[in-house]
Formats: structure tokens, sequence, C-alpha cells
């Protein structure tokens, strides 16, 4: 246990909603000394798989034995479980919605828990605010050493969301827009792994809603101003991006959208 | 005094404003050692009654002894006072103009300070930013154990500002919204308490702008996608929710709407 | 080295992002002891000078030793410079792109190094997320008490960018407006200083794009509301505020639109 534990949050509220203060109340209520950071409040509203993306990319860099809270959960209130995982030295609180599919695909959990055991709990607890009355304290208890099997029973596996794959045939690969920045970059779902061996110079073309642009590049700045370019991210997916301006609303797109590289 | 104090900041800034960063910039360069937490900058410019509204549900949720810094402030610069309060043990520095009147409706202050020492400023006082040169440095030296007697007189009591009312007659209670959350969530004044009594089955209908829907539940997840459902909220407070989407959208309402219950 | 350093991030990366996050995971798994500070993600994208503006207004504020780390860096990836810089007592790491160009207007740096050790950055550099791989891991190590001169060679100065300037000739002034805040007040790049010896009674009037306004006030809440006023503001620049409301919506105009004081 470090001297002073972290805990992040992530979660649907929205930037400087005062439900994300609320959780960090209850946390310092119960140990005022855990370093609390923020890790998004703008995943769209109950887009469960935007949250697994977003932990997936962020969470990994943080160090072990972090708490990671999650709550993008419409589900808040009905039967679905809240759980207690770990996956490599991580630890995470969240729903069992699927919020750490893109995380387990890479890894599985080492250690799952089915949160239940309510004297962790705030109460009264609200059915509609699991996240301040359930997984905060819990998270906040942890922090404080409590041995994970105090929380409820040990369960076989998470839930898995289906995330929307990529594919390669022949001399092309079909993708699609998962995610999309605050500059306006597009990002797909097309990996780098996917792309070994495709070539990079003008023999490659990348498709997107009528518009097309040739090679892949290693950053933005090598291209001139209010160009469409190819490059792969920071985290290793491929991104179109309009040089120096947003590609979203030059390209008037959305996630969901069809990419295809074709060489 | 725990080890670690606490400042939390509210304020009408907006999320990310470089005037917030300028009051944690001087606080921290009084008191290093303190921990800054945001409960929102989100407040709709110079709306107090939303600042006291998002003070009262947090507020109480953070440990004892934490001091809560609120600037939402059309009257900065003018002979408006600036105060420290205790309201149970939790502590406030804020203009007087009606940010606590939310609290103080449920526990009235037990000490009311005029902050009038300017020994305690940052000089010279900027007339347009009391929150960076008095409220910040002030709030500093209170983390640090400076007696809340050195900063001025005291003051009989706070300003308080008349909220919306919601009232019960007969077999219906009129109210109205008064906040509306990230998920589009339209909250009221009509409390938990209000609604004591009153069924909460079909026999029960809620109207608003000529949209009706029966019953009151306890969470989102229990009704249709897409259907508009009644829910006691986190705050004890009757909302009105889109399961799974925004019903300030689909009804296309906003704070000041009323709402009427009958049964 | 006081206890706990303090690491602050200025960005354009959007509130809430998760490229922060990112930023944040890293410096803290090699500083987990570190206070981070958030100053403002709300930078316009790409846009330096303002977030030079911001450096400016926030950094000095904050206390000696204090690293700010400030990504605002359309040439990532490309061959311009990182830097590590002090300017007085104050530490910053950023692109050597105009980012300390405000600050060193007023105070020359006492020290510029080049960062080049990649020994000190994250593996494998991502091209288009130095903010992430090079200049927080940079500043954690910083923290931690890295000798600067470890980083890189030093180098004789910084890149500076011209601010758009302001000039009084005779009986006027003309500048322009150079930021908005939240409240839609409109900050000119006329200062205090270029006003003195100037009325401030109804013999001076301000124009900005067919609007007057008359004399110059101490403090928003001196007039009536809805009323154009002019304010000097709390970092020393003429202003042009609407009492209760947003001279940006209601003069419908933005940054770059010219502003002349006449007396």
């Amino acid at each position: 246990m470090p001297d002073r534990s972290i805990i992040t949050l992530t979660t649907d509220f929205g930037p400087s909603s005062p439900y994300v203060a609320a959780m960090k109340g209850v946390i310092l209520s119960i140990n005022p000394a855990v370093q609390l950071v923020d890790i998004s409040h703008a995943i769209p509203p109950q887009r469960v798989l935007q949250g697994a993306q977003v932990l997936a990319e962020t969470t990994p860099l943080f160090p072990a034995e972090s708490i990671h809270v999650a709550v993008v959960d419409p589900g808040v209130g009905t039967s679905r479980a809240i759980i207690y995982a770990e996956i490599g030295r991580r630890r995470y609180v969240c729903p069992d919605n699927g919020l750490l599919s893109r995380l387990a695909e890479r890894e599985s959990p080492s250690r799952i828990i089915r949160v239940t055991s309510e004297r962790f709990f705030r109460h009264p607890v609200a059915p509609t605010f699991h996240g301040r009355d359930i997984m905060a304290p819990v998270a906040a208890h942890l922090s404080l050493g409590l041995d994970p099997s105090e929380m409820g029973p040990s369960q076989p596996q998470i839930k898995q969301l289906d995330w929307p794959g990529a594919s390669r045939v022949a001399n092309s690969i079909e993708g699609q827009i998962v995610a999309i920045d605050s500059f306006g970059n597009l990002v797909t779902n097309i990996t780098r792994e996917m792309l070994a061996g495709v070539p990079t110079d003008e023999s490659v073309a990348i498709h997107c809603d009528g518009h097309e642009t040739q090679g892949i590049f290693a950053a933005y700045g090598e291209q001139p101003s209010m160009t469409l370019v190819a490059v792969i991210g920071s985290n290793d997916q491929l991104e179109l991006a309009i040089v120096n301006d947003s590609a979203k609303l030059m390209l008037g797109v959305d996630v969901g959208q069809p990419v295809q590289v074709r060489w």
C-alpha cells in the first residue's frame, strides 16, 4: 500500500458535474489522504463502449495499485452487478456492464468480486446514484487497505461487449471511426498491428465518406495546413486528421463512419 | 486540524477557466500542502440560486472542517459583504448574497464573520476579482489554522434568497423544474417529504408542458427506453427523465417550467 | 525542493480529455507524491498565443519552484524543440514555439535547456503525443530533483511570437480584443499602463464595432444591468462588459475585433 493511494474517476456525468463532486466528498470523508485524479467525465451519456475505450487508453499508464472507479451506468438501480476486478496489478470498481471489455481483451482479470456487502455502502443507497452510494465508498475503503474478499463473493467472469471489428482481406482493410478527439481527429479501430506490412507511401489510399488521402504519416505536421492526412496515433490506432483544422467538421462525419484502407 | 486540509471551489467561471487556476495558485502559494477539490465551475454565470443548490447537494458530503469557497458574485466590487460562516462543522467563504441560503434552510449558521481584515488579502485587490484577491487567500490562511475572529467582526445573519416553492393542496402538488443535469434529467423542487402519502402506482400522474407520465419509480432503468418516467432522484427531489435519452431535449423545456403531480 | 512538488498542466486538449489523464498517469507513475493542478485545457486548439496569455496570467501566482507543463503544440513530431526554461524561480517544460513569449516579455529566462536526453522519455515515443511521452516524464523527473543540465544542452534564447500590439497616439489608443472569458467579457490588449493619465470620467469614450460606452469603471456592478461598461480587469487589461449579461453575445464580436479609446 503506497503512502498516498490514488483513486481515479471516469464518468459520463459531464465536466464540472456536481455528481462527481458528490463522489469525491464521499471518498474524502472515508479517506481524506487519498489522491483523486479525474480521467474523464465527458464520456457521452451511457456510452459504455466509449468508457471502455478511455479506460483502456489511460488506466494502464497509472501506478500499479491505483484504484479506478468508472461510472457509465445505464442500468443503475436494476439487477446489473457492481464488481471489483484486478487486471494486472490494476484495480477497478464499476458496474459489470462491459466497461472493462477493452482492458480484458488484452489481459484477463486475475480476480473478480461481485460487490454485495452493504456495510461498505453509504446509506440510504439511492437507486439512481450507485456511484455516490456504493462505488465511491467501496473504493475509499479499498484505498485504506480493505481486503477485497470482504466485499462479496468471487465471480468467474466479467460481462464482455463486442467491439466493432475491423477486417483485413487481400489488399484492403475495412474499419470505422470509433472516437473523435478534441482536435476533431477521427480515431479508427484499425490498429498498428493490422497495418503490419501495409505500405505507408503513396501506394496506400485511405477512404472515408468519399474523401481520400494517400500515404500514412508519422506526425500531423509533415503535410501542409488544411490537408487530410492519415497518421498512426498515440494509441496505435489509425487516425484521419486535417492539418491545423478539424477533420470532424471538415468531413462532416461521426463515430461509426466506415473507413477503408486499400493498397 | 487534519494533516492535510481540504479546500473546495465552486464558481461560475466555466470549466477549465484560468480564473480558477489563478485562485488555486494563490491558495497553494500560502499553503502548498492543501488538498484542492473542484466542486463545479459550471454554475450558469451569476445564477446565485443554482450555486446555492449545488453547495447544498455536495458540501455536506465532504469531511467536517473542509473549507468551501464559493464565487458566484454578480456584485463583485460593490458593497456586498464577503463572509465566513460555519454551518454544522462545515466552513464557508463566499459573498453574502444568498449562496448559503439552501444550506441555512436546513441548519442555521452557528457563526458568521464579515471578512474585513485586509492583512489576509492579496494586494492590490482587483475590484473585479475578489475570488482571487480576497476569498482564496482568506481560505488558505484558514486552512493553516487562522482563528476566524481575526478576519473581522461577527454579524448576526446571512442574506437569504427566496427559493421557488412547491405547494401541495388536496390531491395535487404544484412545483417547477429547478435544475437540469448532464443527462437532461429535469430536477424539480418537489421533495420526497412533500410526496409523503402520495401513491406511486399508476393512480398518480405527473404533468409537464403538456406531457404526462404515470407512476413514480425508484430507478430510471425500470421502464422501456425512450419512455418518460418520474423518479425520486439521488437528492430526494422528484425528477422527470427519458429512459436512455435527454428529457430536456425531448420535451424542449428549461428551468422554471411548472410541473404538476395529481392523484 | 518542497515536500510535495507541484506540477501544473496547460493544454489545448479540451476539458476532461483522456489525453490529459494519460499525462497525469505518466507523471504519477514516476512521482506518485506530486500535486497535480490543471490550469486550463480549454486553450483553443493550437492557438499558441492564447496559451502564452494564460501562462502569463496564472503561473506567476503559483509557488516558486512549481513546474509548469504546457502543451499547445501544432508542430508535434516535427523539428521544433522541447525546452526547459526558468523565468524568475518558475520552471517550465513546453515546446519552443512561443508559449513563453508573454512571460519572457516581462522577465527574460535565466536558463534555457533544450530537452534531448531520451533516457527521461517514455518509450516508444509517439510522434503525435510528446506531451505524454516527453514532457510529462521529464517534468516528473524534475519534480524528483533531476538536475536540468542532465536533460540536454543550454540554448541561448526561446522563440518569441509577436503579440498584437496596441498603440497610443495623441488622444486615442487603438487596440483589439485578445480574449473572451466565460462571462462573455471582452478582454483587450490595452493595459493599465497605456491608460496612465487617460481620464476615467465621461470625457473618455470606448468604441467597439459601432458600439460606444463612456467612462472607465472600477467594477462591473457600478452600472445598471444590461449596460455596456469599460472596466480595467483583474489582469490590468481594459475589458468591455455588459452588466449581468454577455458582451460577446450582445455585441456579436470575437477575438481580433478592434477597440478604440478616445478622449
